[in-house]
């Protein structure tokens, strides 16, 4: 462990995580987004700006028989999850390559993944203030790409009907779904998180198949808290699997 | 009053309507999107493909100041409208147009419109069962134009700053919102209407506006019936105003 940094149980199959003690830490998001995406056996997962890792490694806890890439633009994050990796004994079917996700399909090969995940980075680039810590502002704004690279990889990485999950704030809904269908990622499945009953949407939560068909499935509303501030029942089961200890 | 048709009482400000018997009678969908527009004092209103002048009707009876012309193609549905009008001594500020939507800003004028309203044909043209009749095949389907066609006639019939108003079945989004931003009307408010709490929506209720900033604002979710299979409180008072008697 470096300076910096600390290991968080993700209580969850035994995994741990290396995060930065000041940085940016995975947060819900991420958890609803491994749970949201559909994970088969045996499929091939590519993990777009994986940061730390945490969605890659939830899926290899997951999904047992899972390979999973892991790409990340920052050398010092890939070298983090590349840790965590080693940590969890998953270097056999958990890759962690720095590479930006723009050059993914070219460097990784066109069609062979069936599934791609995205936690991409939030806010449009140039609105909201953005981190003094380099990492922190490249995790949450579009400094390097934007929703369109992230669809636009994952139509090369994917094989053909493969699937893209991703999470985003739920005002980005335009720009998300108009970033699939420009790129022939088709949202099939759309769910949107709400703080609480009855208040507005927080997250969207969309997968899109490599041309696919048209023809949308709304799931139903994923809220998070109950009345009390509690956790719903859904999410506590969620979190059942994928628990964290946050310090 | 022809063969075959029938008048309802809207049981709003004394308005009444004509519509068919057998024919497509409007819905839940119009009183929600009546209830959804923003209406100002004054507005110089369009209500694209207005059948039997529902919306417009609503909308006039709403707001007595404002100016409002209805656009339909069908004459006999446009006829009816005219004659639903009179019946509501509305003819000095509720114009009923018979004509194709797409030629409006033409025919009616550029940018002379601060709000125009929606209440488009449902499905894509060639998915689902058609009506054996005309009038509703039109009506529920996009036979004679597409939502492209609609966020195109609004574009050039509103102002700047101009709003457009929709409701759609929610698994149209995609297509919906990409309407919007391919002719420049930027979606500003979106929401979404369950049958139940905790249940997928089932429509989308959608504000646009012409040349906006890109920034959406999400509204809580419109819920119809509460656990009993009763209307909720606000479904209530939207309907306190606007309940219509149904035979």
């Amino acid at each position: 462990m470096k300076p910096g940094e600390r290991l968080d149980d993700l209580q969850y199959q035994g995994l741990r995580i290396l995060q930065q003690e000041d940085g940016f830490r995975f947060g819900t998001d991420a958890v609803l987004l491994a749970n949201f995406a559909t994970l088969h056996p045996g499929d091939r997962v590519a993990d777009l700006g994986s940061g730390t890792g945490i969605i890659a490694l939830l899926m290899a806890g997951q999904e047992p028989t899972a390979k999973i890439t892991a790409i990340e633009l920052q050398e010092d994050m890939a070298d983090m999850a590349r840790r965590s990796v080693a940590l969890n004994g998953l270097e056999d079917r958990l890759d962690v390559r720095c590479m930006d996700l723009r050059e993914a399909p070219q460097r990784l090969g066109y069609n062979g993944f069936d599934l791609a995940v995205c936690n991409p980075p939030y806010s449009r680039r140039g609105t909201g203030p953005e981190s003094q810590q380099d990492g922190r502002a490249i995790a949450r704004h579009e400094v390097y790409c934007t929703a369109r690279d992230v669809t636009r990889a994952a139509y090369g990485l994917l094989r053909y009907g493969g699937r893209l999950a991703m999470v985003y704030p739920a005002d980005r809904i335009a720009q998300i779904l108009e970033a699939c269908t420009q790129e022939r990622m088709e949202p099939k499945r759309l769910r949107l998180v709400h703080h609480s009953a009855g208040r507005p949407p927080i997250l969207l939560l969309v997968e899109a198949v490599r041309e696919g068909k048209q023809g949308l499935l709304w799931l139903p509303p994923l809220v998070l808290y109950d009345g009390q501030g509690h956790y719903t029942p859904e999410v506590r089961a969620i979190y059942h699997m994928q628990e964290v200890s946050d310090g």
